[in-house]
């Protein structure tokens, strides 16, 4: 039996990230991740005429780039894993298009780096992909005119919200190959407390990530303690505020070692107020500063939950709350 | 090793559909196959406020009902996995919301019911989850003004138009209990032949419909007689014939075992055009008719590719095309 627990699975076999790659906008690199990133675009319409095709060039960016980095071509991929936030995901499908691989498409908004890193790896894990590329991208401005206002708007944007990444990250698996290997992830469950602002992603986000969190310790029998770095999505600055006290009142409180990518993406000076957000954040972070410290052996053994708002502008419409989802993965370099 | 093939893998360990759930609206249920579903709704607001509502109960119907069928209770099941075609899937997750397990959202439009069984199969087949919901849903109302137009305007339907069916289905998988079983699956890719027209579902998906099969049978060294019944999900009328027309060309031509679910769900009188359409068209059809037909003996063994337009209406208002995939899996029962 390969799960543990209620909602945790091992993967027995290893699967590796054996290619990884992040493109982001020129806000994010002016950041200080930027040094970072594999590639800093000039403008964020990267030569197309809109964000939307912008996106889909980022995201081909991401993925060309975890397959060149594997010393692969994209025939040697058997699967693609992907989804993004744009209505009926078309970023992650028009990508897939110009790519000769089986599909599945996710959506699980801004959790879907983890939510494709932990499909994936099962689907490597028990041999029946042997090569799993897995990736997710966001853009602000699509972002926007989708979940809010459109930007010509010039809509005042409120001290909680935060700033949707423009970016790109994919990561390829095998069970083949040198890399640091995925040991297990945690599949989260839909929470709703009933947040229903849709200028406060941080707020509506948090207890999903504190349930699967707590889970993981639960199934798994660790402590935050356990890992040299405990990384959520997007909940930014006061989201991951509202999880150190959920996971304090939950008995398992988090330490230094946790800190949330939405804080890490932007500085204060860049004016996102609460932080990065999107697919887009834990994608191109993960994808870079993380994995390149696991690589230098500066991290062991490091726990990322991509945090996801499951909500669209028809359920705020119809006075929806906005639920959230987490799902983990445990990725550790060899001793 | 799982796989065969390019794109096909098999499960070693026969994961049995232990639950099955059919519901549908009013005009499926005046339809040719009305005797076979579970459930028939009197209005296809189902008590609700908005159709958008309506289709989110109908798919908590189909969930329930298909665990109840299998003895069980909700809090039996380990992992969820489902998808719709609204905006960011929003049927689906606010169905996962009310229910105490982890969830993976997918997104592969009309595609969603093989899709989610897929990779339920390879998740339960792994070991990985023991008691794996599949299942997804469309409304006609939701649909016409999510794709093309609200209801209220009145425009008229061109010939070559679908019905989206109003309905959901829902497949409990485990390796233990009793049920027909998926024996493969083949993992399709995104296809695109340049149609272009949003009332033209069919001809949109026929290319990927056609790529699955005959990669299928390569994979496989089977032949389309091998199969007691192969359904297609949506294709409709005209895309059924586009189907036909092209496996002929490829080599393996399409006997009288051939049937496209969107042909059987409406009768010529019920003026739906091309027929049926929409992801709880090949869900509906598969978890009532198909498995009666598979439980009583009367078939053996059935291959079933649900197909997805995997348009957004943000996609058609930038000039693209519509890409297709279809998903297909074998269905047997034990000899």
């Amino acid at each position: 039996m390969r799960k543990i627990g209620t909602q945790t699975v091992v993967f027995e076999n290893k699967p590796r990230i054996i290619g990884n790659y992040s493109v982001v906008g020129p806000k994010e690199g002016r950041g200080p991740m930027a040094n970072y990133f594999d590639y800093i675009l000039n403008h964020d319409l990267y030569g197309e005429k809109t964000y939307e095709k912008a996106e889909q060039k980022i995201m081909e960016t991401a993925v060309m780039g975890a397959i060149e980095k594997a010393g692969l071509q994209p025939n040697d991929i058997d699967l693609f894993i992907s989804g993004d936030l744009l209505n009926q995901i078309i970023s992650a499908t028009f990508t897939a298009k110009d790519f000769d691989t089986s599909f599945i498409g996710l959506f699980g908004a801004c959790s879907t780096m983890t939510e494709s890193l932990s499909v994936g790896s099962c689907l490597v894990d028990g041999g029946y992909f042997s090569r799993v590329l897995c990736g997710t991208c966001s853009h602000f401005s699509t972002a926007e005119r989708q979940f809010r206002y459109p930007l010509e708007l010039g809509n005042q944007r409120p001290p909680t919200s935060q700033w949707t990444v423009t970016g790109a990250g994919a990561s390829l698996l095998s069970l083949k190959g040198d890399g640091p290997y995925i040991e297990m992830a945690t599949f989260g469950k839909v929470c709703d407390y009933g947040v229903a602002d849709v200028n406060n992603m941080g707020a509506a986000m948090a207890p999903a990530a504190m349930h699967t969190l707590k889970v993981h310790f639960e199934d798994t029998k660790r402590k935050p303690d356990d890992y040299d770095l405990i990384l959520t999505g997007d909940l930014g600055k006061l989201g991951s505020e509202i999880l150190i006290d959920l996971m304090e009142k939950e008995g398992y409180p988090l330490g230094e070692n946790y800190v949330d990518c939405g804080n890490l993406v932007f500085d204060k000076e860049q004016k996102t107020f609460m932080g990065g957000s999107g697919c887009g954040c834990s994608a191109t972070i993960f994808n870079s500063y993380v994995l390149q410290k696991l690589k230098s052996g500066e991290y062991r053994s490091i726990l990322i939950l991509s945090t996801g708002a499951l909500l669209s502008t028809l359920s705020s419409q119809q006075g929806n709350t906005i639920p959230g989802i987490a799902h983990a993965v445990v990725v550790r370099r060899d001793e």
